[in-house]
């Protein structure tokens, strides 16, 4: 697997911070999949133990805080009552995640980042670099950049706690 | 402990888009920094199981990141084989690490994290953007933004990992 060019510059079809800012997150993407490649479905669902989060729901989590940031900074509002019950086990982890999010395979969680991550990418070359300076409505505390680092932030910290259980899966499950 | 400001945006004293990679930098730097707040030296010298590397020993490693980067990219050059000696350990971590990197209280690596951020931070206040997007003199693949945004990654991935540690050290030798 490829990893994304080494280079944070302005991308064509993007404003200049914007591009820069896909660059990040694109960045981290490749990092991700690469520390996934050809895990099986026991291995996404293991758990190292009792408190912890299995591969497969920590990739449903990057995909959930990405998607719940369209929400906030592309829709401008918080998240629905509704898309906080199918949501919260993904965003919120632990006990809840361990109950439901497993029995899927790697191609599951792929797609599922693909998807999300094609809005955000489509979105993001129809805005421009004033908007992504501009607080975030429903949370004038932050800016969009921030929200949009930190989506990269969040997912990178995941890796690395992806990358510590990965080098510790069970040897007999190591496909 | 007080996070940055969660506001990606130009910072007086940098040029616009060095003001934005500073707040990535300061704002992945105060979550560390949180992570760690009151560890004692025997949890900082913590070993999880027979492969891990110590929260004190992912700190040593993040600071030795940053000045590695120093020299590549402020000095333009590789490290010296005398400084590969020195950082080493702290570099690659894994058995070395474990070896060398423990015995420091806290505020051994917080000096050293905040000894190595002055010098990113008067070096970046000499510098611009056009020199930012430039191509890494001994590593013409990479530019300086994007050394210095893995800079930040790194320690955010290594973070991730602090926090995962951190909630599993021992009961008894939590202060």
């Amino acid at each position: 697997m490829q990893l994304s060019p080494l280079r944070i510059e302005p991308i064509a079809g993007y404003t200049p911070t914007i591009g820069r800012l896909v660059g990040m997150l694109t960045y981290a993407r490749s990092t991700t999949l690469a520390a996934v490649d050809g895990l099986t479905l026991s291995q996404l669902d293991h758990l190292h133990d009792a408190e912890s989060n299995s591969i497969g729901a920590l990739l449903a989590h990057i995909a959930a805080v990405e998607r719940s940031y369209h929400v906030l900074t592309f829709e401008g509002r918080l998240l629905s009552p509704q898309e906080e019950g199918l949501w919260l086990p993904a965003l919120k982890l632990g006990a809840d995640g361990r109950r439901a999010l497993r029995g899927h395979p790697l191609d599951h969680y792929l797609e599922e980042l693909a998807a999300v991550r094609r809005n955000t990418l489509e979105t993001f070359a129809g805005r421009d670099d004033a908007w992504l300076e501009r607080a975030v409505g429903p949370a004038p505390r932050i800016n969009a950049h921030w929200a949009w680092f930190h989506v990269a932030e969040d997912e990178i910290n995941h890796r690395g706690q992806i990358r510590w259980l990965h080098s510790r899966l069970p040897k007999e499950s190591v496909s």
